[in-house]
């Protein structure tokens, strides 16, 4: 059965006209998790969908942008430990048992492997100690086989995430979350030691599908620590002119539609639209959310947070979700604890 | 004999409705300083010149602000003197004969002594060594009188900037320029020990006229270490959305003219035109330029980024130069200062 599915803040009308635009006529129609989030106005969109038949955006296959480094990293390990004997080491501390959590570590871990970097684990109970924790930590900032440390988020209420990851060598930070890092980030003519990871990974797509960021608006959706503040620095970094929309933005559709280069990390499904895009722009979805989907035999899938039916007629390029940010974050993962040991190591 | 300052990107007609409009009829006419950057369109100029007499704005008075400010803190030293016997120490490091370094470490020392903070000189001949330089902050590092270490920039060529600030104890980093405070000013849910002085006191004016951030459009012009991106960080943090214009960007006067408040750091005297304004904006104008001026005494005058004469007639509020932020830079030097005395004793 023929299925299509339709942004739920379309009126009724609206959802019609796009149906009958895109030539569809028949089969279920599910709506999307609903998002309270301003929605767009409905001329803007008929404008838009106008101009949506003349283009169809271009799919950055994440996926297979990560293999490619994947491989040139594998290439790199193996030379590394041919040349010098060095295998790269990477730390992963685990406190808890929240399911999502282990398999990121999982998938971590499998990562390392298949390049060739050995991994290293800790994992804790719940109910562990701040102590416990900093202590191991301090044991992976002197142990010389140990190039990276990742400490896996959230970690539980009782600990203070803040003095956890300060407590990282800066040296070994793979994850570039330590304030001297980001500080390095924010400053011109100074460099950090590390670029978080799915930042640096979403700059990478931009990269590697040439797409030029001097000069350019870009526009940051999102101000978190981990995505949207260092994306934005990076993007300033390269001499584009930078936007932050967040929470507070009064009218976050009409500075995101002057973006030549919009990036996402708001974690919001369907948050936007293809009225927040000016036609043309290229588009970063970094958002990971699950939705109710009664036909997956998980009962959700994941979505990403923009609008992916109506932005991918609008925008010149845009990342999937599953298959865009996704696998490009592990790579980066693999890449800055290869520099890490490369670094250790004088290794060029 | 009466005068007029007319920007000097007018057309030989603007100027002369430009004269017209204020009723200008006569007296000589100077030509500011020559400016190489994009210049407004005439259209524009004379549309806005029209709103022009509609309104004018509130002159931001810095002078009396910093005063205020400075009472404030000369009250604290001495409570504090008087209850716990310590007093706040600044140390000035000044490396070569700059004239302009020298009047800045001369007055900064000066403002010390009005509020009862007690200042520290090290000066060094320009031909001194980053060792000599280095050994002088760690002493000052360690010494208790001592609660902040301030170097004057620029230093001479052969010395490495970044590791002589970085030398500095971020306890004692007054200047706020470390890229640890940087780095924690950048993060959500972190606090840096010092914000620099110069954007905390464009800020602080700000919070003193009374006028809202939480949800403005914010544009700083200019992305220096230490005016232009810690003045975006700080807006960021008060949940203002900021945007960042500076060489690169190709059309900084539409994206100054969505701004509810401008900072203007960029160091080009008349770079800001009534044009690049949304009429009720607040500018805030942290540029200090130097351009000739034969009717001075000196030769020369100091002028702001903004061109005052416009912009006065647009912003709702606007800081003149001199007498805008300049006091207050100074000011936030002292309270950072008094601030770093207070941490270390634990003094409320």
């Amino acid at each position: 059965m023929a299925t299509a599915v339709i942004p739920d803040c379309s009126s009724p009308a609206t959802t019609a006209r796009l149906l009958d635009f895109r030539g569809f006529r028949g089969g279920a129609v599910h709506l999307r998790q609903s998002v309270s989030f301003r929605s767009a106005k409905s001329t803007t969109t008929t404008r838009l969908m106008v101009m949506a038949c003349e283009t169809s955006a271009k799919v950055i296959d994440g996926k297979s942008v990560a293999k490619q480094i994947r491989d040139e990293i594998t290439e790199k390990v193996s030379r590394m430990k041919e040349t010098i004997n060095v295998v790269p080491g990477l730390a992963v501390v685990l406190v808890g048992e929240r399911k999502d959590s282990q398999t990121y570590v999982r998938n971590k871990k499998k990562a390392c492997e298949a390049v060739g970097i050995k991994s290293y684990d800790a994992s804790f109970p719940e109910k562990c100690t701040e102590e416990e924790l900093l202590k191991c930590i301090s044991e992976f900032n002197s142990d010389p086989l140990v190039h990276g440390i990742l400490v896996q988020l959230p970690l539980p209420r009782h600990i203070n995430e803040e003095r956890v990851l300060d407590s990282v060598s800066i040296e070994k930070d793979v994850d570039g979350f330590h304030p001297l890092n980001i500080g390095r980030l924010a400053m011109r003519d100074r460099e950090p030691l590390f670029v978080p990871c799915t930042p640096k990974g979403a700059m990478e797509l931009l990269h590697r599908c040439g797409i030029e960021i001097k000069g350019k608006r870009a526009v940051v959706i999102g101000r978190s620590n981990i995505v949207g503040t260092p994306a934005a620095l990076l993007l300033q970094r390269e001499n584009a002119s930078v936007s932050i929309v967040h929470s507070y933005t009064k009218n976050p559709e009409e500075v995101t539609r002057q973006a030549d280069i919009v990036i996402s990390a708001a974690g919001h499904a369907n948050l936007v639209r293809g009225c927040w895009i000016k036609p043309g722009a290229v588009v970063i979805d970094v958002g990971i959310n699950t939705v109710d989907d009664p036909e997956s035999p998980r009962g959700y899938r994941l979505v990403g947070d923009v609008c992916y039916e109506e932005v991918s007629k609008i925008a010149s390029a845009l990342t999937p979700v599953p298959g865009g940010v996704g696998p490009m974050t592990i790579a980066m993962l693999l890449s800055n604890t290869l520099d890490a040991a490369m670094r250790t190591h004088s290794f060029k």
